[in-house]
């Protein structure tokens, strides 16, 4: 049997924070905490698309993801001092961006482009499944302001959008791990979801394959933690 | 309905083809062919590890992956001339190693490594599936050869490793998918297969969240493809 | 005749907060804030030195600064993304290091590097003063968590430090300026400072030429908010 | 005297093999072997020019090289994940365009670009002139494509282009050295031709000076394989 | 007390040397010499400025630094090798640039850039300040260029500007320090001067804190120092 | 007919300047004129020598070329601020290296290495042959200093090494190409030589073939040059 931290039940979020409107000028941002991993979620519009998308009348959404060189227990390496992103940030960063894009009606978005820089300030585990889930706020917070100055006409947004990791340690499916768990889990799982449907899987067995049982196991618990991320959107938001 | 090319069935892999020891020098070679996506996966080994396994007598895999700037039907940009492998690379060679270590048994290896390099002939959809399937015929191929010569007493592989693509176009699940297919496809999955269990889901709704039961269907499709894969694999090492 | 922000007088600093040990991983830490300009700063010890130190018994001290990208009232680009640090993200980690390490006796810390990294969550002026007052209350609980492991026998930390920005706007001499101020500022001037003397300043005139007399009216401010900021370091570290 | 492998004469040719149209998209691209060094060419077109030839309606052609990490007998890194091209790759990629603009009526090709990818899949001495004399193919493809779709009206290419290495190992002149006897060669040349002149002369003493008399004889081993690269050439396009 | 070498008094400038038109090509130049520290400064003009300044009517000036690698004591390495320049080198380069575009009146200049190359030939100590006084005489020798050819109808340099170096070395105040002096003194100062006030101010207490009085000692060798360049200036230019 | 700048012959060389021991501190250094082509050769020693020659007991040379943004009528972009040296410059060092290693004894250097950096203060044509002709002076002069130190104990030079550019314009052979006669060459040919053979030819149709006959006649200029380049080379060196 595993003893969670805080003597949390192994299908328990760790407790959620999303606090909007963390920056004074972004127009839409959310600094997240799912316990000790706290991001801040920065929605920023550039009323320029990419190249593949010019004179379509058509919108974009991606994302950028860092870590402060301090976040973590141990120090890592500045990437800017490096000079190049880890893989690993360019795999979540393309992640996120994939997430939102899912969620947002793009022709409603008009030729522009929403930028989401995900910045980690303390990692604790499931950064990016906690920044896809504050992004979501900054994201329709920034479509709000477009409304709000009537750049837009119809709020671009069709669903609601969480994440959430899971992963079986000491063959023990768990929801939402910590780093000290997900260090040591065999299976880690990311899910993302929209109300009532999935969106992206990421399954990995790290440290042994894994039976279309134990799968499951992880995708339900994934089911019931959406609700209660979706919960704490909506109060965030303040709509319901 | 969906109308394949060659009159395939939605379920039915395209033409596969392993050809082991390609290459007369590298110690595991195999030319992988699904239908007109062409990959050279070849393994070298390194007498030594990546430093966190220093003095830990482990072995390490990793793995690299690059397309020819004229593989795909436009020209890409060579990575050496923009300066940097793209984010998809990165994800894909992470992916490869990966899966290729969660079936080999590291401590078997002893402190040496193993790097396959994916190189990407012709692109025709599944190029990252393909170099999977591929690279574990050019390791056990360069582990036979470690065996050999003496250098390992045991083969540390302990499981195949297979993987397919499948995918949902105009609400239909197919089986591997070629660019044509892929790149109108609403949903779009990749699964890492050992001969009994999952190793990894890469599953993502590109234009639209999709449900519970389409997933099964598509994991059913893979689990099929994965006993035809593993019995070429059988054929092409000589082993039954 | 200059109307500030909060009415705060001419030789007036804004609220100026440091919070100890805001991380729980990092020997030592502080989130520094300078009204609207916020940094957090964190000592991590490295047990080796830069090669020109080696074998010598001494220390080093530096420093890497960043931004996040939405810090910022516009957007700036991801120093990771493009590959490099900004020469003015240089320049200024450059003139931290400098900085701390006139006030510590290196050959007291023995063979080992404190590396700070100041990285500033929102910008509204006096970014690199703000992160050298900060960086200074982290060292200082670095080097009381190497006195209380034994690790050193002595403090090397021989004076204070702090750092503030004085400028000349519209002819009027202004101390602490945010950022509208700074950004329209004729003159604009750094002062490093150790309890009793000047450790550097950094003095430019933006926009015109300035006199001695007008130099020494800037100089005259920091001393004065050198007494202030000390005062505040004192606090958060419980010393008198 | 020199034993060659598979008793070749000293100024005999490997078996060469020229296989035009080896890809389905590019317009023009040719599979070339030189014994077992292989190279892939491919010739793609871009409707713009550089810089410098905007408006002068001229056109342009340049070319990339690179080898796969394994194609060489011990592995080389992989120049994407070094993040540049070697000194090397760079100098070979310069010769090619050089050698190919100068058999093209650049005034006749209209202004665009024709860019030439020489990847090597399999290395065995003589890379650089196995490319050139395969990227001839691969243009010559190109060019008819575009005289078939009535983009150019009369065809650009004025000249055939050949290449091949000579050298003297143990001061015996060799044709077309393969790896073995190259890595050992004293003196080393490539030489570029058209049907009746000379394009290109790259000659060196990798181990000792040399003597005109010595350098003579290697021009001349080189005009006779030019006469059969030619007549291999027509045949692979079907000219006479 | 201090022996300088040749004899130097403490306010003594080393032997300053300022050749003008050292270039053919560029349409201003200089070659600076302070005692052994050689520099060449070379000016040259484009018809555009930087983004920000389009459709302004507003021009641009700005400097790029470097050191040949064998300028110095030990040999540097090529900052085109290691693949960019160093901090050192950003941070002096920008300084060159503040300092020239204090004393130009931008609007007169229209909408070019004027860019300065300081390339250090022998490096002996004060490499930036022998830099931005040769770099002055290259700017006002480029303006005239542009009166000659009408590109300009009024002369755009509004006062004069030199740049000296002055530090503490053994509690010693010296001028203009060369190699062996710098790297022992215990406070360095560059100040940058126009003909009757500050333009810059960089005083840095490198081995210990400084006291203001001493400072003032420092700034008024600088003061004094400041004559003798403008004269030697207004020789090298023709213009009393 | 050709009628050359201060009417040179076709055969004749540009007034040619060898200044040994330019620098003060490196081992050994030329400055090196051929006409308004002005390099500065600098030979330094490293006690170490690349990995491949580790415990080899055998030496190394290599070079570093360069040059100066504002060395060519038109400033050419900084390396250091493009991030990379430009594919001609690589081209060129690494034939510097390559000759200057053809006339060295390496085994006589023992395990160190000679490293020249060749910077072009000024260019005006044949800026690579007057590198090699001014870089074999720098590394004579560096062997003495090694010799008279007692760091080793024989001449390790065996030869002179001197190279010279060739061409034809408007079918004129050419001998010492000027910028102006360089860049409307139609063939362009560098001979590098010893005393009494040929190190390295590189001759290249620029604008046309070329036939073997007007080959030889450069060849047969070059020949005529490189005797009075050695003298020069005595005369500078003190030798004869």
């Amino acid at each position: 049997m595993i003893k969670r931290a805080l003597s949390r039940g192994n299908d328990e979020l760790r407790q959620i924070e999303l606090i909007p409107n963390y920056y004074p000028y972004a127009p839409g941002s959310c600094f997240v905490k799912f316990g000790k991993t706290h991001v801040i979620c920065a929605a920023t519009i550039e009323e320029r698309v990419p190249l593949f998308l010019k004179n379509t009348k058509t919108g974009w959404i991606n994302s950028e993801y860092g870590m402060l060189p301090c976040s973590c227990q141990d120090r890592t390496e500045r990437e800017s001092v490096k000079g190049k992103q880890s893989g690993r940030s360019v795999e979540i960063q393309r992640l996120i961006g994939r997430a939102l894009r899912s969620i947002v009606d793009l022709s409603l978005l008009g030729e522009r482009q929403i930028k989401v820089d995900c910045d980690v300030i303390q990692a604790d585990g499931g950064t990016r499944t906690a920044s896809i889930t504050g992004a979501f706020v900054a994201v329709y917070l920034a479509c709000q302001k477009l409304l709000k100055h009537g750049k837009i006409l119809e709020n671009p947004i069709v669903d609601h959008l969480v994440a959430i990791s899971c992963g079986i340690l000491r063959n023990t499916p768990l929801l939402d791990l910590d780093y000290s768990e997900d260090s040591n889990a065999e299976v880690d799982s990311n899910f993302v979801m929209s109300s009532d449907r999935i969106i992206e899987i990421q399954s990995c067995g790290e440290r042994r394959p894994f039976s279309e049982e134990e799968f499951m196991q992880l995708l339900k618990y994934a089911q019931k933690a959406k609700c209660e991320l979706i919960e704490k959107q909506k109060l965030a938001l303040g709509i319901q």
